[in-house]
């Protein structure tokens, strides 16, 4: 019920699998990471120097069934999960993108926003190139194509190693081709990318929590800059890039990726408790209970919970069974379907006051409604505490959030906020504790959604 | 992913509402009530003493377009949810049942199950009837209709009434004609029913949560036994059948009512939440961390870990994705389909006692690789909780289980069940506490799933 | 490319087949009966007492896969299709119906209509019965479960015999219960129903071409009012309702029945000729070439040619991939519309004379346009011959005909017709030698159609 | 019923329509050319230097709803129908292929096929270039991308011409820009291409008959080797590659194109009814009737009939509802299939020595049991006569054929080939007279698959 910032991309992939397992096992890491995507996905195998896929609109479920898989048969393959702005031609921007060169196939799959996008496309398109996608893919495929060329006997890892020089932004990506397997990440590391283990095989997600039920090992984070090269003779690192000042973008842990996953050496779960913590000591109120809005509250609320020692309660209940394009047919309709989706628990709330937990405000446009569901079940207070600072500028690196004119924060102040939701108190994170959410983690962070303090040269960033 | 037992149906009516909001309220009610049946799902509407209606396989979200729910205008309407066992034909199963009587059209939706519906069948059947479904409502359309011709000038009210002498078992239906909407419950009240008011409408539920998503505020339960009457004059009642032993089914509170319903006087939620305190008494453990297995056993693991005075965790992360007929293809594939489904979370659980309360056992099919998990994940030892009986005896009343020689509990010791679940210590809920869940059930219970001891003559039971 | 008259239904069944068999060979009858109704369709086969089906809205190639005819296995079964007027609830009225009676399942397809159809239900009603179809098939079942019910020990086939006492009006039907397959016809053989042999098993059909093309010898017509009964015993005909006087629909030959079907004794291809030779007789025309409107009226124009000596050319050319529910989106786009289906055949008819001969004109909303298309290729001259009479009386018995309001030839007068039509001279068959199409039936024939003298009394019966 | 030879492609585009109308007029276009291409078809529109585009797998019916239609506004657009190989990655290859280069959009749809392929993508790929899909289109566009970046200040035209001169093969063109639409013909001509004029419209079709259908007058045929501009400025012409020898699939007129196009000025429709007559001189025999097999089969059966003398009658009747999918289930059920989709007219051939005449044999694997079926029928002699010569080379212009080793002209000798359909007599048009067929030609035609004489260097055709 949480406002829904989309994070645009999820990449799996696979190496020295059993050719028949390969497609079940990026299957399985796909359906985990569902999360990151859920407008289109694909798979790529590649068997024998021919690469068969699927890729189409519509979430893992949907896309691939038994007999589909069956016919994926291949020792190394990768995947990817997308969310894309709805259109009629958005099918062709589904990944991963298959293509062949001149040693044959080549598979790429790719999470993040390149920042120099339309720089890159402007000087291909002169040099003479054309796009059949509007997807960073295709730019860094051509960008990785023109730096072999450039290059006197050049293996594809140079080229990509090549390539990185004029890369800018977010990119944690898969490339694949008859032989290999390839997994980079920006010097920035805003993207998150680990590495595990299945029997023999390597794994490589976007989050651990896919090499959870994949069933394989966490091994470690792919480190920023780092260039990962898998084939025949096993693993190794090109760290030409590696070095440099980092920052992994902090939704992440807020929102973005799943509660059980470790992103470079930060359990999420414990980073929204954290932050839930943080708040209960800087916005402390008088009540009779914590709640949460499920799901992506749930955990910073029980963190609230235990630092302020006011019991926990359940006191929204989701309909699980509310599909991903719900619409309530009719106008003025937002009441009744936000009731569909989530009811409040009487038998919990009634008569009490309440701390009402949430991870962010970005547009704002459901809050109100969930407020209310409180008081008309009975609620004598509501306190509503918000587990992020507040979001005032757009992201250029791959998280789908409004222009600024659409960000609540923005254009209110704290009490026209408090006021329109309805809520007794709000407090949000305080912006000067918020590096504090991830104190393990083992990287810098990206907070310039609250900042404003792009990591990057701002002057060619594309709306 | 706790073991689904399949409640059979669920109902949905609505008696003077704005014509073209009638389908919208029934819609929001089905859709709340998807829990009771996924399989097929039916609205019919009266306009004009004509009745219109759309019914097919399929979840509420998949059945009802915009479209479809705008050209389904009517004063009143019924809808229907439904479990129906898998096959070729089970469309024509679906509800609500149209039909066409003396007095004009004639619909019917059913939750509950007759005991002697083996009987009653040959009986009509023997007197030249014949049947197009294997619905009761078929037979209960049946026997009203016997009952009304062996009357001079009987209302429909009246058949139900007479009707009623001979069904036996449960049933909580909502039958409307061109003029009135009926709702009758079974004299033991085996299933809920209850009544609601929107505005200047009546609305009646198999549960109140769908009361309140509907916008209708909660005004009392039907009677075990009730006949209620709507139409133009208002509200009235027949209680002839009302007054005797009640026994509503104890597996409402357990597990198949959602727990932000309130039957019959007790708060579902209380219900689950009471469980688990009553199991902290029975089964103490020492141990560092509560948890439950997500979504039934969150409840019961709330009030365990409040009466134990442990510390409630997040143990478990359900996949939200995960469709009602996910299937992982190919053999063995058991343990990679669970994981898929639900993942551990090393933060919380590594390292620790686990205590992991669940609602019960049925089949007793994931719990060993739940348990399997969360060890993996790194506890130290799991002590498995189950929040109801042992589950002996099957269901004869509307509740989908299966044959004896599928329950658990019939084919192991209890031991047996610990080493299977791979549980380090396993407790059940004590028969002899189980109606305490309910202390604030305005009627009696049905226990015979745990007990054997069935509310009615079991002599004709069927299979 | 001629205006539809939907005809509502065609059947097949068989007895005594490999039980792996039966399914495809009733898909492969139904798939050429489909010009009788595509709007729904089903199978029902019989196997050891129990009878499996699937029927849906659909043509017989989207609604049976291999799989599931391969799971529909019985050494009996019938097959039916349909046109059913669009709507939310048609999918309940597909066919076969199938349902339980005293003595197991029962099924039942049926082609016609009853003209005392809404008398029977009335009286049905009155006696308590309740009508979940809008069939007939659900009334004809009714009554024969009410004969049965006051025999004292009667076979379903008496009962059949005794309930057709009260049946009027047109029907051809398939009845199977857990033993035999009965065939009947109503007295007047209004409807087509015939008998093949295929190998050991016996097989019927609304039509001949049926029979073929299952690979089946004809054997002979049902005869008017015949009870044929199908057992283990072999065959035997009840003929207490033969022997009145009949009245075959002479429509069947002039448009409904497919060409190469040969009914009651009569080829429906040496029919249409004919059609066109009488018409070629009473309304010669000095002109260069005939063509026909393709399908329907190719075979009156070959007709016409033979007889009037003129030569016959292909002045039209259908476009065969529009499908059935072809729609041309926007305004003002008939004519566009019209383009896409066919095309005038420039090579063929520049600067000719046409004769262009039409089996019917019933509401007369396509047929300008077709003229128009030659004469926009260049043809000097469009003579327009209509194989049939005005139509000027619609149909109670099956023939889903506009009311009388929307017949064009009870609007107009011919020589307005031959206007709205743009042709330089028009020529209907003449009334009086309609029934010389049909030279070699072995039946009357019924010409209300065209003479408003319906078989049957008229006062009952109903829109 | 005739053995399928796939077209590859068909084209259809428009400059200067009503906005609202193009998608629209190129969807009738589309549905007209629907027999050049089943698999996918995709229409792209350009409004104010924005492209829209759907392009799907399946037929023009099933891709394009009223909404879809609706929504692809442009005063511009191009559409393309499509057979491919069936497999699971040929979406990527439905055209048009739309993409971004320098000066915006940039969409080209094709009809043919490269014979230098192979080496013009080896030279790419050589160069750096990588594939998104296996279409020549990819190539083609390339090629003029390379031109471009060679020249000074070259236009799309001048780049087109430029890249031609490396092109090689068959090969008709649509290519539109932001701001002109461009139509190119290789210099051999292999495939038709057309030009008309709706209304301020221009229009270009693969085939005059989708010209009528969109309501447009056929101005002319695009010279083989014409690259024709259209914009703003009217319309122009370049005709550097003008003037060489010409070679028109000559399987056009047999087979490939609709009976109502008038191709380089033969209509096609005469074609085939001359090559009737030129069977008929060349292998006439003593019979009673000549018919065609449906459809293809007709047109040539009309020639012999008239040149012969002999009756032309209708022997096959074909099921209309036969999808293009049909496939019987089970084992050995070839002469079933055949049945449900033909059958034969008793009526018409019992008791007669039968002329069958059928457009090609290519495969052989049906006419056996069409030859069966008119037997059957009661036909006492059947003389087949097939309207092209022996079928003995494989085509490497874009015509689906088999390889050598399935033709069965290359396997059988005449007498063997006689035996296996069952006919009593054969007769091939001879090839000496096939040029024959096709008197109105302005162009030269190719006839390489009887002659195996192809028009272009042979050594770098592709399998």
């Amino acid at each position: 019920m949480s406002e829904t910032i989309k994070e645009e991309c999820g990449v799996f992939g696979i190496y020295g699998a059993d050719p028949a397992e390969t497609a079940h096992i990026i299957y399985s890491g796909l359906y985990t990471l569902q999360h990151r995507g859920q407008e289109s996905c694909g798979i790529a195998v590649n068997q024998d120097r021919k690469v068969k896929f699927v890729k189409e609109q519509g979430q893992v479920k949907e896309v691939f069934s038994p007999m589909i898989l069956g016919q994926l048969t291949g020792a190394m393959g990768i995947g990817h999960v997308r969310n894309a702005v709805s259109g009629t031609n958005s099918s062709v921007d589904a990944q991963p993108l298959v293509t062949r060169y001149r040693n044959g196939p080549l598979a790429i799959a790719h999470n993040g926003s390149l920042s120099n996008r339309k720089q890159l496309r402007a000087e291909l398109e002169e040099s003479g190139a054309f796009f059949q996608t509007s997807t960073d893919s295709e730019i860094i495929l051509h960008m990785i194509m023109r730096a072999r060329k450039n290059m006197v006997a050049g293996s594809l890892e140079e080229a990509v190693v090549s390539a990185m020089d004029k890369l800018r932004g977010a990119y944690s990506v898969l490339l694949m081709n008859a032989s290999k397997l390839l997994a980079f990440r920006d010097p920035q590391g805003m993207r998150p990318l680990c590495l595990g283990r299945l029997n023999g095989a390597y794994v490589i997600a976007s989050e651990s929590c896919a090499l959870d039920t994949a069933g394989a090992k966490f091994v470690r984070d792919i480190e920023p800059g780092e260039v990962l090269l898998i084939d025949g003779d096993g693993l190794r690192s090109i760290r030409t890039h590696c070095g440099k000042p980092s920052s992994l973008c902090i939704f992440e842990f807020i929102y973005t990726s799943r509660t059980d996953s470790i992103i470079d050496g930060q359990s999420v779960y414990n980073s929204r408790q954290e932050a839930g913590r943080i708040l209960a000591r800087s916005h402390p109120v008088e009540a009779d209970l914590v709640i949460g809005v499920p799901d992506s509250g749930l955990d910073a609320a029980r963190g609230y919970a235990a630092e302020s020692g006011l019991p926990l309660g359940r006191g929204l209940v989701i309909n699980r069974y509310v599909g991903r394009t719900f619409i309530l047919p009719g106008q003025d309709k937002r009441e009744a379907a936000v009731r569909i989706k989530i009811n409040a628990m009487r038998a919990e709330v009634n008569g009490k006051r309440i701390v009402m937990v949430d991870d962010s405000i970005v547009r704002g446009t459901t809050i109100d409604q969930t407020v209310k569901l409180i008081k008309d079940a009975g609620a004598t207070q509501v306190h509503l505490r918000i587990a992020s600072p507040p979001f005032l500028y757009p992201c250029y690196f791959g998280t789908d959030v409004p222009s600024r004119d659409h960000l609540m924060a923005v254009n209110f102040s704290l009490e026209e906020i408090r006021k329109k939701t309805g809520a007794d108190t709000i407090g949000y994170l305080p912006f000067d504790r918020v590096k504090g959410v991830a104190p393990d983690a083992a990287v810098g962070l990206c907070d310039a959604c609250f900042s404003g303090k792009y990591p990057d040269e701002a002057d060619d960033y594309m709306p």
